[in-house]
């Protein structure tokens, strides 16, 4: 792959644009705002020049509502061999864009499982998408070249390609993504009205659960509006086991003994579903779930605290796997989470303990 | 406070009698299970001897709903001069016991905000309490005294002590904690029939929200049954908001242009009241909320990096405030996101590019 168009900069478009660049390639940049593009092209992502000839490739990197009509368009002007797109939602696009007479035969539709809160040019990285999964929705339209075409570009960003029919993928994203989203929003609103005292006594289970409530609103709305019947269905099946849940609880609530012990094993059941789902997600992508334990050591609250528990785990010789670190209320201390392969924990225990760490 | 009578040596009644013997209390343990005390004995955490005198304060630690049977046996064996409980639910044990002619005048209920996915009296340890909200519940009938015993208990074990009315405590643990709880395990259900592709696209931001669903069901039957009217209303609540959410959904996938802004609205609104929600969550608990900015390293996956990079992060004298580790998919490399106060991210970003890491 020779040259290269990115049109849009934001940051997935200028992070393609700079990892292709660094491979070589010589990468031309669009965007409906010239700013943006010469933003991008400053950070050494690419040329605001037209190119003279033919491109090999061009990748539509602007939101999801607006790639089958740029996507028609770039075909149109014949500006490249082969397209792609990097769009989160991929079935509604690829509809619309054939509605719209696109070549399907030079266009895949892709997916780089990977982002930020952030978005512009200026948070673009070149290894953005190191080691992620790049979703690929072929169709049986789609030309052999053009697919080797993104199979080129996935690889050029260092990410792992995974096939998959578009719908599929849109059901995977609604129930990883984009349900899960709309939920720590509505758990987080509940929070909105409480009283301060109430809010107060919020420890790291409802933090960790509502984190990415933090997102932009606007951004979610786009993202959510390209998958909406999905993440419908998707909630409506949550809904029900949340009536479930209700009515077990209420059971639960109830002076009759017969009653509470339906409502018991109505929220055990849920319980227990819930944690067989959670099994379900490996601790690190794309790899078979290992089983991991957890260390728990106190460390004071002062720089350099980290550096020494890492340097005594390193000792250890036992490569940490998660880290979760929290801090206590009121006091200069905090409690740091190590998640190890299981049959390592007594030796990173042991080690930790020679070292004057207290743990559990 | 000279000495103490423990009944129930789990991990909560564990941790207290350490902490108290750690401070030169006296302390006397009793379980139902003798075998559960003697290990409790032998960790240090007090003797399995009868006390021979009457106590200055028993501490129940058995399941909520064991609470008020046994609070009123040990009133009525007149073991100490004061009760108090740490059960994780306060309204309804206490009803109960008021019920069984408990004297409230000599028992305040309490509940330390700290705990462990794990149980029993081998995961105790003297400072679980260090820094934790410690809420206590008295009434009109709590004499003085009592609660005066009960803060002497608080701040033996460290713990920083709230007063709250027991409905309140129940509201509030219920917000934060019992109803997050249910949420997570709903979600983390979705995942458990659903094709392994579509799993294996999950990332950090559904682990994070289903975290706690791999808590132990059996326990938290428990903890649930004990405030169910409570969590029931929470969800229902909630419920609304889905209803919301999904009407607004079906509308954004509508062909009517109209009925797409008006269902985007809806969406938008009930993010926004996320973010808004979310945001009266502080990062430490118990302080005023900061502002943090996020540094994200990228590392490799081999045992001494992350010793490395926080030896690195000392030099800069930054103080960490929350630390996230992910892995990627297929590569042995890893993203470690680096909170810290807002004004210290120049100086740690600058530090690190000094030392060579590659970060956003």
């Amino acid at each position: 792959m020779e040259d290269v168009l990115v049109v849009g900069t934001g940051l997935i478009g200028t992070s393609v644009a700079l990892a292709l660049t660094a491979r070589g390639v010589r990468v031309y940049l669009r965007d409906s705002d010239p700013a943006s593009a010469r933003i991008a092209s400053s950070l050494g992502a690419g040329s605001v020049e037209e190119p003279s000839t033919t491109v090999d490739l061009a990748v539509v990197a602007v939101p999801p509502a607006l790639v089958p009509d740029v996507l028609v368009r770039l075909q149109a002007e014949g500006v490249a061999r082969h397209y792609t797109d990097v769009a989160s939602v991929k079935a509604r696009p690829q509809h619309e864009a054939t509605a719209l007479a696109c070549d399907n035969a030079r266009y895949v539709g892709g997916h780089p499982m990977a982002g930020s809160e952030r978005s512009g040019p200026l948070t673009a990285r070149a290894d953005l998408f190191d080691g992620c999964n790049w979703v690929l929705t072929p169709t049986s339209d789609t030309g052999t070249e053009t697919l080797n075409a993104a199979f080129e570009l996935v690889a050029m960003c260092g990410a792992v390609p995974v096939l998959m029919e578009a719908a599929a993928h849109d059901r995977a994203v609604g129930l990883v993504s984009h349900a899960p989203h709309l939920v720590a929003s509505l758990v987080a609103a509940l929070l909105e009205p409480a009283e301060e005292r109430l809010v107060s006594l919020a420890g790291s289970g409802v933090r960790d659960l509502t984190r990415t409530a933090t997102a932009d609103p606007d951004l979610w709305v786009d993202i959510l509006g390209a998958n909406a019947l999905v993440v419908a269905d998707l909630l409506e099946e949550l809904s029900e086991g949340l009536d479930d849940a209700v009515m077990g609880l209420r059971c639960m609530g109830s002076t009759d003994e017969d009653k509470r012990s339906d409502g018991a094993r109505v929220v055990a059941d849920l319980l227990r579903r819930g944690q067989a789902g959670r099994a379900r997600i490996s601790a690190k992508h794309g790899t078979v779930p290992e089983q991991y334990d957890t260390v728990t050591v106190l460390i004071g609250d002062q720089p350099g605290e980290l550096a020494r528990l890492f340097t005594d785990t390193a000792r250890a010789g036992v490569n940490v796997e998660e880290v979760y670190l929290e801090h206590s209320a009121g006091r200069m201390t905090g409690l740091v989470q190590l998640s190890v392969v299981r049959n390592l924990r007594k030796v990173l225990v042991t080690t930790l303990q020679n070292h004057g760490w207290r743990h559990r």
